[in-house]
């Protein structure tokens, strides 16, 4: 089977590459519960044993987005710094920008939300998250969770309602830009 | 058809009702995507056509529960008075015991969400919320639909990652007694 998939072009990592893209690019058509492994192997073209081989089952191929959208988030908001406003900018942004992966993330019922992976790179996210709350004015030093919470419903809220397309017509069209505004309303 | 509903013992409005609670069933078991009218009319045990002949397909289906959802929750909110506290803690209510409702209504793109009904539930439910702006301290008053923005993200924010069972181990127990130390924050 190997060296059926080196005959198609793929080294072994390019084509689990190759098949997460085909993961994100279904969801984005038609979201995480319809997709099946068979599909993924006809839309990046390889033998349908080929997303079996290496994620196990559709669970697995979750898990394994799971990981990588969580991943991707520690590292935006890594790079959003110590300031809690653009660590929330960068959360949306994220969900903006990685639909798929934002939507399998806080799906764990379809997933294994307790393989280590998942659970480190989870834990990667909340602490990069965490690193912007010293922007915050000090409310109750008894309950630092309870701003932390706060800070991510805030930010979470938003990112779903605006990929939800529910917000009224008016609300502006940069995501980040409002995003800005609303997420300055916790600690003004 | 009519006929034989009303051997089964359903009156009109009560066929229409125990389609919507099979419904809410359904979606409760395997989400929105899943569900199919001929699935519904074996659950509320009627004629396949029954579901068709009250909803037309599956989009009406869901348009009929998103109103329900909307009139709901504007129905909730508006037992909550004028403070957004208790506000904020009855929409959250409202998604834990309602989450079937609540996840249909923020998927727009499964229903019909320009249906006039929908628009109206949806606009009674919006005023409700901001029934509450008052209790914020006037921040910008050149940007009040922002603090209703920030309102709404950080209640919706919190009560998608609850029912996710995305928060970690230790945030508590109750939705409302956490959802309440959330919401302050935003106006402590």
């Amino acid at each position: 089977m190997l060296a059926g998939m080196a005959m198609r072009g793929y080294h072994h990592g390019d084509l689990r590459r190759a098949l997460l893209g085909a993961a994100v690019e279904a969801i984005g058509e038609s979201g995480p519960t319809a997709l099946s492994l068979r599909d993924l192997a006809r839309r990046a073209g390889v033998s349908h044993a080929a997303p079996a081989h290496h994620f196990g089952d559709k669970a697995g191929l979750l898990t394994a987005l799971a990981v990588e959208g969580f991943d991707l988030l520690a590292d935006a908001l890594g790079r959003a710094g110590d300031d809690l406003l653009e660590i929330g900018v960068a959360y949306v942004r994220f969900a903006v920008d990685h639909q798929a992966h934002f939507e399998v993330m806080f799906r764990p019922e379809l997933y294994r939300a307790d393989d280590p992976q998942v659970v480190a790179a989870r834990t990667r996210a909340g602490e990069a998250l965490r690193g912007g709350l010293s922007a915050l004015p000090a409310r109750s030093a008894a309950e630092p969770d309870r701003d932390a919470l706060a800070a991510w419903s805030i930010v979470h809220g938003f990112a779903t309602l605006w990929l939800a397309g529910a917000l009224p017509a008016g609300t502006g069209r940069d995501p980040e830009v409002v995003a800005r505004s609303v997420i300055r309303r916790l600690f003004e």
